[in-house]
């Protein structure tokens, strides 16, 4: 076989050394300022690439990264199975049963968060063609596909960050917002697929990426594309779903799973890529297949989200800044009417949805704000569309700028309306009557029963109920925060004020945690059903207080609830003047 | 950039998941027979290779795999990824430290065990060069040289896995093996990569992956070969040593660690590729130095561990079947001199190193043939010098059937010598006064501590040096077994018969297990310092049994020492009937 030089190799692996480390390194200073890795990682390749390295060193630029050649297909083919990995994950992240039991207001929110930016983009497409830098003559038809799509689109990864930063990741709110999200990504790759198909049966020879014509046609890519779509959310998902269970008992686990789920990423990728929509489709739908089973460990998951977020995603995102000259084709003009578009169309259907699903303005807000987080995914449809010639570097470049943005300004915006002044304080929710010192249990499910019954008889409410609420919500997804905690939870009709009840197993629960450690500690809190605001602060303040690795420890060592009580008020007082 | 074209990216995702799924499917399938992995592996890549696929349906294969342009390019970059991420896995296992504290014995087991074979080897190819296929007027010295190290060298991945499944690996004959064998894979390395060094300056421009001649002189490669690794293994392993806690305790964990990991790795490789020696040589040194430093905790180990075992490693040893013809190339007496000479080389060398330091003649036999496995390591050895055209295609396969051949047979004949008869119980050995139902330690050393003083008043021995030994022991690699249990232990001179102390911790205690668990069953256990038989019968029960999950749970829940070794007495008994 035909191999690389020693010289290529050198360059190879001292380059993805380069881009990853300096990836790194401006991301975790990113992190340290409390903003998404995601921002350092693609300025570190701005850096890198033609914008600042390129124009100040060509020579080393070219010798690192040569525009043709045995090493720049190395590249490619890397970088393709790094963006082949980050849609996996992506899909892994959305699980639509969440989004389903969600209730009317997330559907609400969903949909018309999803369709009035789509419209808004595609309108202002054909209104102004010539703004957005449409040459008379080009496909406007694709382009306004094109654009309305990556308007509506969401970020699932960033605003997943987002709710854990701000303590929202479990709740309701929180839960609302990533279901809504799922539903925007899912149907904006779906039709993004769709215009892809229609791009690579009009593209003629001279785009290097496509078929260069010799696809099947439009009609037929289209069908090909609902079929997979069809078949992996039905038979596939479920086919997945009962041969997890085999592999994790009769393979070895979690490395099995991880070769399974590999193999079906690829072959999924290349089913996509061969009738001419793009192979990180296939890789996406496969995620979401997998990810929807409950059999897929959240432990398995976490190995591989380490390596997909520290590795594969890093390298993916220095790549963009080598794509195009940022300061060369920085359009001022046009990135600002992108961004205006973009929020306006993005915040009124989301806030629409949620008026509609009769939602109280500060949720609504809050919940807009944070449905309008773009981040990879914004990037990844703009390189596509920017490879396929759908746009140019200017608006590949105004669509980078507005991920990034939007991934900078979410997460303040959402936190003003969100911590509204305190009304619960954990430590007088915590009474002597509502602490088990040493529960019975030995499941989740047992645990659950167990608390709710507590928690039923104190409020005066059907025992029954209380339990399937708060199973029922568990099932959608684990509430263990990891920590040795979980907080199991639930919004109940007629309940007044907040419920809550703390359980210690000294043997350890399994809750499905993401760090693998048995649960120790179990909340359980009910809230009034029509209001969001008290299980926001609650869990909050939970969350926040088992941070501290000194604080935890004496908890799972105590057996005094007023000892509980006593540590929660100065560690909350100390964590919060911190 | 110039890029792969759709119908490229279609072939190249599809060649992973079939290379990928296949191997796995193998893999798997010898695992069930009690065999290690990669010979399924290999196996699945001859049947996808020129040897099966290539000769059955030729056109499918050269679609899939064609000798030369971009997708033939695109492989390479990524198979020299995975190989390189195998070295630095390989290199990680290594810990020098073991070797120094396994004593005299081991040192010279390690010495013979590499120096005879290499001599044997390096003299047969100078007494009969032309029955190993080599030309008159070959280059004989270096051929000569290369087939030296290829016989001294050792696999340390299938020796571990080997141990593990004899339930030795973290026993004194356990250790002794693999610090033997790390001393071996070490020099056979360095020698190798000077052989490298003289290859690239001698060979011509047809040779498609060495410079092409105009690297360094081959005393300049030579100088700087030893240079890189007396850095590495010096002020480079101090430096990882250092930044290790900085970047575990200040930036994200385990993911931070893995990019730094990585970004080290891919900065050797190339340095070592550069200099004129392969790439891998360079991950495999800075898996030395990072694997070294005690800051690696087990659990990050262990992601990397699986990423590396389930993913790439079976990439690349399908990719061994891809690169020759075994049918064709198949060379019976060849084959047969080669198994005879490295059988003869190894086990006269290690025999001699154990009979010298005062073995018995079975423990003696025991550890030659777990020195003898080969895998990997040899594999990768016999591709780079097929590659720089030191060896021919017919030598090249007498090294896959060698290292197959050595991997299959070694845990067998290993085993004969190793299950004698059983003396010791463990039933037998526990208790009511060695059973502490709940430790009052916190820490691995107080737990050690307080079950060594134990240990040491029912043997009238002093507590100190008990507990002094047991901490030395414990420093070199930790005992933890996983599953919660873990096994201090140490040879106490004067000692007449095992001692069995066991604790019981509820919060569980931080040994650093590989599972990332706490640990709650504490066994410690003193043996015979002159008799390494008791240890080996010992822990190969504690291991066995609990691999049994009912029986785990059983044992973590009970108070009664009565109870486990009721439990211990059934349970042992059904396992092995089983």
């Amino acid at each position: 076989m035909e191999k690389l030089s020693a010289t290529e190799i050198t360059a190879l692996l001292l380059g993805f050394a380069v881009m990853l480390g300096l990836a790194r390194a401006f991301g975790e200073l990113f992190n340290r300022m409390r903003q998404p890795a995601i921002v350092g990682e693609i300025l570190a390749g701005i850096l890198l690439g033609p914008t600042v390295l390129g124009a100040l060193m060509p020579d080393v630029f070219s010798w690192f990264f040569p525009a043709s050649g045995n090493l720049a297909i190395a590249y490619h083919a890397i970088i393709t199975l790094a963006v082949v990995l980050l849609l996996l994950i992506a899909g892994l992240e959305i699980d639509l049963s969440i989004l389903w039991r969600q209730g009317r207001a997330a559907l609400l929110v969903s949909i018309f968060g999803t369709l009035v930016p789509f419209v808004i983009g595609f309108a202002g497409a054909y209104a102004f063609p010539r703004f957005w830098g449409i040459e008379p003559g080009a496909d406007l038809l694709t382009f306004a596909l094109f654009f309305g799509t990556a308007l509506s689109i969401s970020a699932l990864p960033v605003i997943a960050k987002i709710m854990m930063d701000l303590n929202l990741f479990k709740t309701d709110v929180g839960m609302l917002v990533m279901g809504a999200a799922m539903f925007s990504d899912l149907v904006g790759w779906i039709v993004f697929s769709i215009v892809l198909g229609m791009m690579n049966v009009t593209a003629g020879d001279d785009s290097p990426v496509t078929n260069g014509g010799h696809g099947p046609g439009i009609g037929v890519t289209i069908m090909l594309t609902l079929g997979i779509v069809a078949f992996t959310l039905t038979l596939g998902r479920w086919l997945v779903h009962r041969s997890l269970p085999w592999i994790q008992s009769r393979l070895s686990w979690p490395g099995d799973v991880l070769s399974f789920t590999l193999v079906l990423t690829l072959a999924g990728a290349a089913a996509t890529e061969a009738i001419g929509i793009h192979a990180i489709f296939g890789a996406f739908l496969v995620g979401v297949a997998i990810g929807d089973s409950n059999h897929m460990r959240a432990q398995t998951r976490t190995v591989l989200h380490q390596f997909v977020t520290y590795i594969f995603a890093p390298i993916f995102f220095v790549s963009i800044g080598l794509e195009a000259n940022f300061l060369e084709n920085f359009n001022g003009p046009l990135i600002l009417g992108v961004l205006v578009i973009a929020f306006v169309g993005k915040l009124a259907g989301c806030m629409l949805g949620a008026r509609l699903g009769r939602l109280p303005t500060n949720d609504s807000l809050a919940i807009s704000f944070g449905m309008n987080a773009r981040g990879a995914m914004e990037i990844i449809l703009g390189l596509l569309a920017l490879q396929y010639g759908v746009i140019q570097e200017e608006m590949f470049i105004a669509l980078v700028v507005l991920a990034l943005v939007t991934s900078l300004v979410s997460g303040p915006l959402m936190n003003r309306f969100v911590y509204r002044p305190k009304e619960w304080k954990l430590e007088e929710l915590l009474v002597t009557s509502q602490f088990v010192p040493a529960l019975e249990a030995g499941t989740s499910e047992e645990a659950i029963t167990e608390l709710s019954r507590i928690a039923a008889a104190s409020a005066g409410l059907n025992a029954d109920l209380v339990t399937r609420t708060v199973l029922a919500r568990e099932r959608i997804v684990g509430t263990s925060l990891g920590h040795e905690i979980a907080v199991p939870h639930g919004r109940i009709e007629g309940l007044k004020r907040p419920i809550l009840v703390l359980g210690h197993s000294a043997n350890g629960i399994d809750f499905d945690s993401p760090d693998g450690l048995p649960t120790r500690l179990i909340f359980l809190l009910l809230t009034p059903a029509q209001d969001m605001t008290p299980q926001i602060q609650i869990m909050g303040q939970i969350a926040r207080f088992f941070r501290n690795e000194q604080a935890r420890q004496v908890i799972y060592d105590t057996r005094s609830v007023d000892m509980v009580r006593a540590m929660i008020k100065t560690e909350t007082g100390l964590v919060e003047a911190h």
